[in-house]
């Protein structure tokens, strides 16, 4: 397959798909829906053989959980595309509507992007979502799935691209790429391509953005901090912390960095709970010099042994693995591992998270009003966040029934992206004949009435 | 100067510039307007002295005529800034309000991008209306002007920044840049510099675009397209063809393609009518050969001595130039000089343009509602008009005061760029203590309740 002349004929129709009605995307969706159920056998089917190709090349336990597609994935992305119709229509929205002058008209109104290169990781029910929400905002697709599920890929891409023709529109409007090589013909397609949406790791994002001149929506690192502040409610902070870090280490809105109010009643009663904690949930801390020093100062007085007021004995901190660095050396981990330093205010920690974080979701932990206004100002992310999980920074759990990614860039959509995120605008202009001579002259001049 | 250093100081400055209340933005405008009035007669003599080397090095007219700053263009910007203050504040509008659970409220709400770097023509009333947008919505500008206007744009730097300043704006919240090699250092400020803004030629927009990992926001090419429906009304055709051609020839959105329907009557009547006009107003023709053939032939009718009935006297299109070329060889002229060619549909025309214009602005003549709203539909550009001139394609003319430039991509902004243009948004996401794993586990569970 030569990807241009496949994107070329796809930029040709996507104005058609940009015209379908809301009612024939959305019978789309249940056509799709409905495809998925009646073909679950062979998908399961297809999905074995990516299954068993992975137990043959040893592929651990944990990718082999994202490789599978059963029963409740299908319903969760059936149960994902119900709720995809019951959304309002993102297109044809009319986000301004102003008389210029009498009898010209300048509406503003909501419209797909047009085509749209995603490439993503070997999740299966990924492609599902990502199809449909493409199909619910009008979108063409160029999808390219992990390697490891090609079978399961190939198939649910067939199941929804004929469900989608079945439906009316147009051939050509969805794409599917399989080879590794192909991804490199894609990124050379500007003008064919109007965004491209790479998920993964971040070496292979950088890799995307770094040789391609079409626009890239996503993130490479997430670099996520929780500051907690003097006005800590300390359990809160710990209960919050354990979670973004451990709920599922892998994820990019996982907490990588601690930064802690150097406040006296912190250092003497909130460090030995966090470090209990810590060490209790199997998490390793990569503190600077005065975080460290002062966990050394906690293990002397335990051995001074007045550690029965500060631990319960199951939680004596014997096994806090530590090491001390520079914070120059903190940075994402995946794993369970955690940098912390500490800090002299809320001004302070915004002004560290803006130099060393990915502006991807940063959290206080406060019980003043005040700090929290500061921070959530101050801080330059996607995501700021007050008393919860850095976790919580989701498509799904922000209400938008599915995502395409999240982009850590400022420039279109930020966040969590899902069906607004995949449109744009244009401005229609109606007129009787205006010229802009009428208008530079004098002889006629502009009012500019909006339009309820 | 180290641009980089620079920059570097803008961008942790930049948060407390985003922070900086309406009414803080609004007396720093009013302190810029004043200052600018107070100063105006030093203003003129630097201009003079940029007017004076202008002179001395036999710059053209019509340039010399755009690097002018005096009463009038001063009036002008003045009466802009006004406007920007009664504007509405594009920062901190709540665009989503959303309860994800009991005490768990998500707000998107809109802030400031933050640093961006404009790089513009020779034009000192573009340095006051790109600034001004810039202070209007919290952003941090860096600003390089043409080397034309040196001298006028140094002073005019100076007296808005050290009146921001009075306002209460941080130090280094703007950046002037004047050595041209400076533009480079600046290409590598990725991860500083949040959005760049190039305005000026063709390849100097695709140098940048070509040149930088940092989001680009604007347009290269112009290549505005007017269709002449089978339904349109022939002299409104005609006004605003030549406005959209003459009014000004050097200007983005003015048109360079005419797609004609292949009707019969339009052969018979529109183009006699055409041909007449374009000659009458020195406007040369590019035609494919089925147009340049049906003009030749109404020449040698001409010779026939039948042209009483189809031309005036004084319309008799002697001088018309025109010549047969490919529909491949059309392109952008900033001249008096026209491509043509017939179409045989709304949709023939919508998919010519599709692929051979520039996503800026098109328009159709047309008086058929059907015709008008497929051709709006099928056109993938910022602005798609009907029956009136491709000119309007401006900020000032959309009423958003000014503009920073005009976007021909899908991404962020498109079309004539103003204050929407210039902000951006950020997830706050308050919460009681609430982590990821109480929803996953089903403990608790979000109802996502939009609050009003």
């Amino acid at each position: 397959m030569v990807v241009r002349d496949e994107v070329r004929k796809m930029k040709s129709v996507a104005p058609l798909v940009a015209a379908l009605s809301n009612e024939k995307r959305c019978e789309a969706l249940k056509l799709v829906a409905e495809a998925l159920q009646d073909k679950k056998d062979e998908i399961f089917a297809e999905n074995r053989k990516d299954l068993d190709y992975a137990a043959e090349n040893g592929v651990a336990e944990a990718i082999v959980k994202r490789l599978k597609f059963d029963e409740g994935k299908l319903r969760d992305v059936v149960a994902g595309i119900e709720q995809l119709i019951t959304l309002e229509d993102p297109i044809g929205r009319i986000t301004l509507n102003r008389e210029l002058d009498e009898d010209l008209i300048l509406k503003r109104i909501t419209c797909p992007i047009g085509v749209i290169g995603i490439i993503f990781e070997a999740r299966p029910d990924a492609l599902v979502q990502i199809s449909t929400l493409c199909i619910r905002s009008g979108n063409c697709p160029v999808l390219k799935g992990g390697k490891e599920t090609t079978n399961t890929n190939r198939i649910l891409f067939s199941i929804i691209y004929n469900a989608v023709l079945e439906a009316g529109f147009p051939e050509g409007c969805m794409l599917a790429v399989e080879q590794h090589n192909e991804i490199d013909e894609l990124l050379k397609c500007e003008g064919l391509v109007d965004l491209l949406i790479p998920r993964g790791s971040n070496a292979f994002v950088r890799y995307i953005m770094d040789n391609t001149h079409i626009p890239v929506m996503g993130h490479a690192d997430g670099i996520c901090h929780i500051y907690v502040d003097e006005w800590a409610d300390f359990e809160t902070a710990i209960k919050i912390i354990l979670d973004a870090k451990l709920q599922y280490t892998a994820a990019c809105n996982a907490v990588e960095t601690l930064l802690i109010n150097r406040n006296q009643l912190i250092k003497d009663n909130f460090i030995p709970l966090l470090v209990s904690a810590l060490a209790e949930n199997g998490i390793k801390l990569r503190g600077t010099a005065e975080v460290t020093e002062l966990v050394d100062k906690y293990y002397e007085r335990e051995s001074q042994s007045d550690t029965e007021e500060i631990y319960a004995p199951d939680q004596v901190p014997e096994k806090l693995k530590y090491e001390t660095i520079d914070d120059s050396e903190f940075k994402e981990y995946l794993a369970p591992v955690i940098s912390a330093k500490f800090v002299g205010s809320v001004e302070e920690a915004a002004d560290f998270i803006n130099q060393h974080g990915s502006h991807h979701t940063d959290c206080i932990i406060t019980s003043s009003d005040v700090n929290a206004g500061r921070f959530m100002q101050l801080v330059d992310s996607a995501g700021v966040y007050r008393n919860c999980s850095t976790r919580f920074a989701d498509g799904f759990r922000y209400g938008f029934g599915a995502e395409v990614g999240i982009s850590t860039s400022k420039i279109h959509a930020r966040g969590p992206v899902g069906l607004d995120g995949l449109v744009t605008y244009k401005y229609m202009l109606s007129g009787r004949g205006q010229t802009v001579g009428e208008y530079a002259n004098g002889e006629k001049s502009f009012h500019f009435k909006d339009i309820d």
